[in-house]
């Protein structure tokens, strides 16, 4: 008889944001007049930029012709994006890397999920606590995470806390771990990581032998001009680190499905018997054994943003949605809250106050403001006690929240 | 020390289409005034239907408004393009589905890779031979192909030979397996499966509690009424049958990516004990976790596949193409060689003569023709002796590609 993975039988069958969906639709039903604002789920609001928009009609119409019509695109990308990239994404940042090593994808969400197919079963690995639930999901479907107990923990998996006790700058390991997922600006804290931080992490890695696998997804956000972009910015990363980035908050693409993977020549991991292999050509043939290129007019529209108009419109688009997060930061801290994050990253942090934990938070907004965030704790156990915001909804509907919390606080 | 997954450095470095652009190009380096034609790689080359780019663009436009903007769909795909599956390539052959039994991907050869992930790594697998490389070679990124011998088989693949000599229809394994993978119309050798042939594999699967996946990408180049579109038609397979579809020869999609995957509701796998597992929920959870959906444009266009005007376009440059076979096959009749396929799949599959191997009939008629062909080799054992013409060239190219061939035998 076949024999199902069942490995997937250890994931839990809730999901944070089906859980969420289905007390939003509870309390919509004894509810039915209120008008429930969601500032909970991190997705985009606002359009496309016209760049980026014009950009996809002009590839959509070079389809629709024989000369211009384009088939299969190369497993890895096109060079016109992968040049646009390194030009603009690393090179203006002092960051040499071969085209090569870009890898255009349909998402971070992809990749991130997919890359711990290049690594053994049995590697340990370590999460920084909050975190975005693809990371531990995706190794458990394959029995590196153990198994979940009852406290919310995977038995295989090294938590590394990050709370306000410790700035969220999480401690290294105290032991060797074989892989460690980053991610900077941080979902969901918001928080970010100084260069002298990072120095750190990359230099336990070399140390180690350790394998960083760094979500760079929101990047595009950061303002403060000494807070790194890239990983690669770190002396010795090159050996150590394979770097996620997304367009989709960066440029509104959560609907257009395209970012890319950076996998350095010089990373290797070990066989049994210590020979070294580099996981370049290993991703490589992963992606063209199971994944057939990214839309060719997503790519195109990917291409946009680096033009000069598409940099401008991108980059106030990125405003409006900070200055989003600057108004729920000041309100919030009026009101008496401790916040953070927010100021290079698209997401707030809430401690919640007293002893409420963070489902009972949320509950307590939705029914008093009829506003929705997110549990902290669905993103790991040191997330109890915080609820996560974002600063991508309309001014009007951030706004609107804003005035029905201060309400329900006064 | 990070450990590399092993499993990876047991496929070989050479892959068929690579090895085949590395031929080409030293022909072309040593005849540069050589015209080469390819009908080789199974790449489409007309463009996309007008309904197909009208639906882009006014998905395009709809991304540029505020009201119109659409971010993360469901992973599982848009409703509007499912009821269009459901309705136009299901309930149109008396097949009743349910809408989450529908998922849309970015096209089939992620889901056929990414398949196995359901299933333990030592479940035993079947391919028919020749095959589509990415079946296996997703088994062996993973272990369960076992080893590569020099025979050019996988220790633990059953392989189910196709030749003239069995008229290309496999026979049931002689013990019993695991998994079977299928594909019809087939790709490579252009054959078909008859209903009656089909049902003794449903039959087979049932009987020993078999999993099937089932690859139907060719399934819009079926002109025979006879023929199956789908394994559904078959009864019993909801209770054995995963699906694949594609747009990608349908529609000229390689470039646009969609499709789809039908995992039914009474499809279940068994846990050691025998439990058993319905896979349905599974496969959501791997879509939900490692995909965040198809390119909303990408699922408009195909939306308008299934639309009268859509229609009817697609199944112009289907004829169009299967007036590219028809030549083909009356030309290579004509000469003397015998043909498969081609009458209901765009692929044609010649024997080559006499005693020549598929790699030197490919060379032969590369440097004698300067046209491209694929080496069945390539496919699996089995297809030694024979080399895949593919029909997705224009008229003037295989017009012209018929001529050479025809003119190198004279």
């Amino acid at each position: 008889m076949a024999l199902v993975n069942d490995h997937f039988l250890k994931l839990p069958n809730n999901y944070l944001f089906a859980d969420i969906a289905k007390k939003v639709n509870a309390f919509r039903v004894t509810h039915p007049r209120a008008d429930v604002i969601s500032l909970g789920i991190g997705d985009v609001t606002q359009p496309l930029c016209p760049a980026v928009v014009e950009a996809m009609h002009r590839a959509v119409d070079e389809m629709g012709t024989r000369e211009g019509f384009h088939g299969y695109g190369p497993e890895q990308g096109y060079d016109f994006l992968r040049e646009a990239i390194l030009k603009n994404d690393f090179v203006s940042r002092g960051i040499h890397l071969d085209l090569d090593e870009i890898f255009i994808n349909d998402g971070a969400k992809s990749d991130t999920g997919n890359i711990q197919e290049l690594i053994r079963w049995d590697n340990s690995i370590a999460v920084t606590d909050p975190i975005y639930p693809v990371y531990i999901d995706s190794n458990a479907m394959i029995g590196r995470a153990g198994l979940k107990g009852s406290d919310g923990r995977w038995s295989n998996v090294i938590y590394l806390p990050c709370t306000a006790e410790n700035g969220f700058v999480p401690q290294l390991p105290d032991r060797r771990v074989d892989v460690i997922y980053l991610c900077y600006p941080n979902n969901p804290t918001g928080t970010v990581i100084s260069r002298q931080e990072l120095r750190k992490w990359v230099n336990y890695a070399l140390r180690n032998d350790t394998l960083i696998f760094y979500d760079a997804a929101y990047e595009a956000y950061i303002a403060d001009p000494d807070i790194p972009h890239s990983i690669y910015e770190i002396r010795g990363a090159r050996k150590c680190a394979i770097e996620f980035h997304s367009y989709s908050k960066t440029a509104g693409f959560t609907g257009v499905r395209c970012g890319y993977t950076i996998v350095p020549k010089d990373l290797t991991a070990a066989t049994l018997e210590g020979r070294r292999i580099p996981l370049r050509p290993l991703w490589d043939r992963r992606q063209s054994t199971k994944f057939n290129g990214t839309s060719y007019i997503s790519q195109r529209a990917a291409e946009a943003i680096y033009t000069p108009e598409g940099r401008s419109q991108v980059a106030e688009t990125i405003g409006y949605y900070m200055q989003n997060a600057r108004r729920m930061l000041s309100t919030f801290r009026r009101l008496g809250y401790r916040v953070y994050g927010g100021e290079n990253a698209p997401y707030i942090w809430l401690k919640t106050p007293g002893e409420s934990g963070s489902w009972q938070f949320f509950e307590e907004l939705l029914y008093g403001a009829n506003v929705v965030c997110t549990p902290g704790v669905g993103f790991g156990p040191s997330g109890e006690g915080y609820v996560r915001f974002t600063a991508f909804g309309s001014h009007e509907q951030t706004d609107e929240a804003l005035r029905r919390i201060e309400k329900w606080n006064g």
